[in-house]
Parts: C-alpha cells; sequence; structure tokens
C-alpha cells in the first residue's frame, strides 16, 4: 500500500467513499462490542471456578499458625497468603502486607493517608501549598483519577520503550520538593505493554529527590501476566534494587490476583520497607480489624504456591494470546505502510496502545462508538483527560470473544483510515 | 452480704486475708483466658460453615440482573444484597452501599473523606482549626481511636439506660459549629448494652445542628443481635425519621454481618440518603472499582433472605445467652448488696459494662491479667482512653467456653472485691 501522505487529492477523494461505504456496511450490523477496559473474559474467569471448591463446609480454615481464619484480627495477612503474594511480586515474606480485593483501593488509600498524615512523620501533603506527582505518558486512567481527586498537580513525563523519560524524572524530583510521587506501571505498561529497561529502574532506585517523603508508586499489576513462555520481560526487582542503592525508603510496590483469580474478588498487596510498613500499619491498626482471611486462604488452598499461580497464567495466556495476536494481525494488515498510525507490541499485560495522527484519536474512538463499538475513551491515557496531541488510542482486546474481537478491530482500522483520510484532505483545503 | 461501706477496718482486713488467699489459689490455676474483645466464639463461627457450600465450582456466579459477580464492576453492590442489607438495616435497598468485610473501614474511610473533601460541598475538615466529635460514654473505643487519629477534639457525653444525654447533644450541636459529629451505637450499645429510646431517636433526628456538614454515625451494629425471642429491643429507624422531620441527609447509618456470619470476611453497608450517597459514591468510583461480589453473593445464597438471617441469629442467641446469664448470675451471687460495683444487664449485643467503685477500674483489670484473665483495658470505653472516674469495665462474655467464662467471672468478681477492699482500707489511714 502506498503511504496516505503520498496520495493526491483525487486519490484521497476516492478512497474516503470507498470507507464510508465499508463504515456503513459495519453499522448496519449493529454491533454492540467492548475494547474499553482490561476485563478478562469468561473463558479466563472460568479458569479459577475451582477455587469455589477448595474450601467447603467440611474444611479446617484454620492457618498453619493456629488462626482461624474466620474470625477477626491478623491485621497484614495471613502468613500462607503473605508468601504466596511475596513469590509473586518477588520481595521478603516480611516485607508484605495482604488487603481486601482492590490494589486500585491500596492506592488511593496510599494517597489518602499522606494526604493527612504526610509520610513517616512528614508534613500532611494537605497542607502544603502544592504537592505535584510525575506521570508516565500514556499511563493508566484510574491512577491519574486519584491524584486529580486529591487536588494534587499531575506532571506528564513521556514514555519510551524503557520506561519515562528518566534525564526528566532526576532532574525534576531532585529540583522541586512538592514533588512527591510517581506512579509507574513497570512491566508491560498500561497501555504499550513496555517494561521498563534495566538501567531505568537503576535509575529509579538511585532518585535523589528533593522531598524525603517522595514516593515511587511502583504498581506491578501484570508481574506474572505473560502471553509467551519462551518471551518474557524481566525486570529488576525495585525493593532490592532501592536498599542496594541507600534508599530503602523510596518506594510502595502493588500488586494484586485481580487478573489471576477472579477481578472483584481477589486479594491485593503492597511490598515495601519496614520503615514504611512500620508507618501504613500505625493507620491501618485504626482503619480495620483485619481483611477477609477466609479469601486469602481460599488463594493459598487453590494455587498452592508460586509455581501453580505460574500454571496457571499459562491458562490464561492461552486464552489472550490469540486475541493480542488477531490485533496485531489486523492492524498490520489494514494499516501498515500507510504511515498513519503506530501501535505496540507487547509480550504481556492487558492492552495494547495505538497512535494516530496528531487529532484524530477522539475523533476515531467516536466512530466506533457510532458503529457499536465501545473503545477506552480518547484522551483517558493523560492526566486530565487531555491528550495533548490528540493521538493515543488504548486496545483492550481481552474481554469479546475472538470472533467479536476480530470485527471490532477491523472496524477500528476502517475508522482509523477514514479519519485519517479526512484529516488529510481538511489539511488540502 | 453487708456493705463493703459499712464494715469496720478489721473487717476489712480479715476479709482482704481471704480475698488474697482465694487470690493467689486463682493464680496457681495459670488461666489463659480471654475477655477483652467481642470475638464470636468458635460454635458460632461453626454455624456459618454452610456458608462455604453454596458456592462450589459448578455453580451460576450470575446475579438476577445478569451481572456475573467473577468480574469488575458494580460499584454500590450487587442488587440481591442490596435487598437483604436493606431488609437488615430497616432502610430501602436503593439508600445502601455494600462495601466489603469491615464497617468499621466504611466509617473510617467516611471520616478520612469528610478531612479531605468535607461533605456535600462543605469546607474539607482538614482545612478547619477545629473540629469536634460528641462521644457518648461509654463508647466503642474503635470509633475513639479513629476520631483521635485524625486530630477531632473528643467531647464526652454521659450516656443514660435511654441513650446520649440529649439536653446536651442538642444545646452543644446548636451552639458550636465545629463540632461536626457524632459516634452512636443506638442498639444494645457497646460496652452498656443499652438501647435509645423512641424519644431519644426522635431528638437525634429533630437536632439542629450549627454546622451544615454535622452527621450523626450510627454504628448500628447489633441491629438484629438478640439474646431472646420474646424480649427484644426496638428502635425508631433513623433514615425515616430523619426525612419525616426534615432533616433526610442528617445521618450515615453503618452495618455489617461481622458477627452474623464470619467476622473477618463478611459484608459491611452503609445506608444515608440519595444526597449523601452521592456524595460519597462521588470519591467511591476514584477509590475501587467494586468490592467483593462473590462475597455478597455467597452471603445472599447462604441466608436467603431476612427470615432466613433472623432465624440464623436465633443459633447465635442459644449459644451467646448462657454465657451472658452465666456472667450476670455470678455478678449478682458474688457482688450483689456489697455496693461496690453496679452492672447492666443487656437484651441482646456483645457486651455488659461494669462500674466499679471509682478509682477502682485499672487496679482490677491488672489483678485480671497477673492471674491470667484478660479484659478491655480499663479506660478504653472513653476517648483517649481516659477514664474521669477510673470505674468502666467492658466484660466481652461471648469468646471463651461457657465453664472458662465462669472461672474467668468469679476471678473478676474476686479482683473486684481485692480492689474495693483495698480502696477502703486506704481511705481509712
Amino acid at each position: 500500500m502506498k503511504k496516505y501522505s503520498e496520495l493526491t487529492k483525487e486519490e484521497l477523494q476516492t478512497l474516503k467513499k470507498e470507507l464510508e461505504a465499508k463504515y456503513k456496511e459495519f453499522q448496519s450490523k449493529d454491533l454492540k462490542l467492548n475494547m474499553a477496559r482490561g476485563k478478562p473474559c469468561v473463558e479466563q474467569l472460568n479458569l479459577s471456578m475451582g477455587m469455589m471448591d477448595v474450601l467447603n463446609g467440611d474444611s479446617d480454615l484454620t492457618c498453619d499458625d493456629g488462626t482461624d481464619c474466620r474470625n477477626y484480627g491478623v491485621l497484614d495477612g495471613i502468613k500462607e497468603a503473605q508468601e504466596l503474594l511475596a513469590d509473586m511480586m518477588e520481595v521478603p515474606p516480611d516485607q508484605i502486607i495482604i488487603y481486601g480485593n482492590s490494589s486500585l483501593n491500596v492506592m488511593y488509600d496510599t494517597i489518602a493517608r499522606s494526604m493527612t498524615h504526610g509520610v513517616m512523620g512528614s508534613t500532611p501533603w494537605a497542607k502544603l501549598d502544592k504537592v505535584k506527582f510525575l506521570c508516565p505518558v500514556p499511563g493508566y486512567d484510574r491512577h491519574f483519577r486519584i491524584t486529580e481527586y486529591f487536588g494534587i498537580e499531575m506532571i506528564n513525563i513521556p514514555m519510551t520503550a524503557d520506561g519515562p523519560d528518566m534525564d526528566m524524572v532526576e532532574e525534576l524530583v531532585a529540583n522541586d520538593d512538592s514533588i512527591k510521587g510517581i506512579w509507574c506501571v513497570p512491566k508491560y505498561s498500561n497501555p504499550q505493554g513496555y517494561s521498563y529497561s534495566d538501567l531505568t529502574v537503576r535509575r529509579f532506585a538511585r532518585l535523589k529527590p528533593a522531598a524525603k517523603d517522595f514516593r515511587i508508586f511502583w504498581d506491578n499489576a501484570y508481574t506474572i501476566h505473560h502471553l509467551y513462555d519462551d518471551k518474557q520481560d524481566n525486570l529488576v526487582e525495585i525493593l532490592a534494587e532501592c536498599k542496594r542503592a541507600g534508599n530503602p525508603d523510596l518506594v510502595y510496590k502493588f500488586a494484586s490476583t485481580s487478573k489471576i483469580s477472579f477481578p472483584g474478588s481477589g486479594i491485593a498487596a503492597l511490598a515495601s520497607s519496614h520503615n514504611n510498613l512500620d508507618d501504613i500499619k500505625a493507620q491501618l491498626t485504626v482503619q480495620t480489624i483485619g481483611h477477609d482471611k477466609v479469601n486469602q486462604l481460599r488463594h493459598v488452598r487453590f494455587f498452592k504456591d508460586i509455581h501453580g499461580m505460574v500454571e496457571h497464567m499459562r491458562l490464561h495466556a492461552d486464552i489472550l494470546r490469540p486475541k493480542f495476536e488477531a490485533v496485531i494481525e489486523i492492524l498490520k494488515r489494514e494499516l501498515g505502510g500507510l504511515e498513519i498510525g503506530t501501535w505496540t507490541e507487547p509480550k504481556g499485560g492487558y492492552f495494547i496502545s495505538f497512535d494516530s495522527l496528531e487529532g484524530c484519536a477522539k475523533d476515531i474512538v467516536a466512530k466506533c462508538k457510532k458503529a457499536g463499538v465501545e473503545m477506552t475513551g480518547a484522551g483517558a491515557t493523560y492526566p486530565y483527560g487531555k491528550d495533548p496531541h490528540d493521538s493515543n488510542i488504548r486496545i483492550a482486546p481481552s474481554y469479546p470473544p475472538l470472533s467479536d474481537l476480530i470485527t471490532a478491530t477491523e472496524l477500528f482500522a476502517l475508522c482509523v483510515k477514514l479519519s485519517s483520510v479526512n484529516k488529510l484532505l481538511s489539511q488540502m483545503k
């Protein structure tokens, strides 16, 4: 195919008519498809149904240390669950707190606590004139909503295939003590599926923030969420690296089993230094008597150990891999060589990131919606929902059945073409 | 028995020797008993083991409205759970949010949100010079710890058998706009087991607080937690009463199934006006994608409806009633007529409240501990842990087996006598 930018006005006009006819065909199909959120599909949920059988009415719900999981107590999680999630998060089991069903909730609470009580004795952020966060972009909309909700000013940091622009990060945190944190999805990032390089992680561990209460919010959401057995990204472990760098308290590491067991009914965890954990537990003990230990035990009995969990993730991969490959194949087939968009080809995680010609993303998403396919809102991958180039679109291939996904992606590619043709034509006027 | 105050010095000295001998006997028994917390006992936990069987690997985990409980979503809880807990809380099902496993966590979050974001548009409490809460005393230590943690000044309000001193409450809230809330356990109160009279509830609903963001924190923890079939306290429903009084937004009502199903793995709920719920959901949607719906469904499938839940509570009562009766019988037998202490005789809830002679509570609790019986710390039932009379002790009869409970209560009564004798003797010097 010829690059769109090399087409004449007449060629573009002819192409536009063809594309519009195809678009009308799609519209007549009355589609109702959703590629908006990173939701596991039914087949993935079915993988964990065995979890409903590991505890039954005859079960002994007692932990190895004698704790009755049914009763009150145990603030930081049962030992068995700490071990399992420590192995998953590659941290020592005594550096972890097991929470309820949502790591997002843990991140929210971490910011909320810093607002009202500061970090390890620092001034509460709510009492400061200005608090800022660094936000690698494109990034995860729900992270940005938390910081926006608390009135924290967000600064865009460009992402590269190696991670955030570390020159910029280092420079900013060293010189501005109102910068209190950075949102990171270090592995199979949301939405690009990039994993931070070893050098990036090492530079993170060696940051010299002007603010003593600066923390890296390390959302390791996709730590074992590979698509392939033979092609897996590996990450330098940040807690250990921070310790080696003499910065042991620099990072909060978050994870959950939401995309391993059941999205609404998994268990979440936070790993950090003992200093940070002590600071957190002083608050946690006021907030709750303890999280759901029966569900913690259910996870341990189902997965048994990290090997069981990793094997389980291969079953997820078997379902997700064809979906990711189908999307990428269609994008290549339909858009390859046209120079009207670029996309990532992740080896794990839940998303593919697409960048259209500047100023087309909103239009593409709107066109998809009009023809019955819901995408993540354009702009959602940027703080305040504002993509300065209006070009990034997050594609979430996990939820629709493969046949629907193929239809949806074909429509998406068509909308990209149509929107690009319109843009090029409008520039000729 | 003769009143202790009428004993001569010699009689007291003789008595002291007898009591000390008995105390030594107890010490030699190497007891390790716990009457400190309102923890259900093993037999009570066993009542809900059937809950482990209602969902199994072959179950359809779909709600009536088609929601797959295993996946993400549904911020305010599945409809079936809203209905069940609405019936339990005596509110309309559209005026309820179902949360995770801890109503304490919901109360904490409610205060935390008010600190950073205010209440329905009011100034965030963290930005005010002074925020105060009214605390009926004796009361629940975990309530007080939340307000203390946020630096909220707590004002003691004396409890009566009809509820808090409403003259004082009305006067204070009408004239001080820094008073933003009051902690209430309106039914089978913690620790006295008192239930607010109809008039008290009506006066609450008709409060005219100077602060528009004043809220009643109505912790209805023991709403269906009766000890008897034929003697049950009944409460005027506060939400409806507030609506009738033209004060629909005045109250947050909290409850959970922690002492119905499993203490660590129940479901919690908040009921309030639509205005308040909208205010809360604007925050909740930033904090989480949703709570554990599988556990919500598990509760619904197990209890089926409010009738099932009420029948289940009769089984709890059958276990708890003999324990409450044993404690009260021993207190009557050992302390009746001595005028060295008074106690409550609740018809429900989890506690018996004991008041010793002034200045004896800490000593009694310490003596119990030295002989192997852990009580709730003296002072815990007051804000800042400071009982101005050092006389209130909370007795929690639920956890120990009946035979242990009898031993523990006998020791407790002995410690009360010994401490009282010492006090009376010291006054004679």
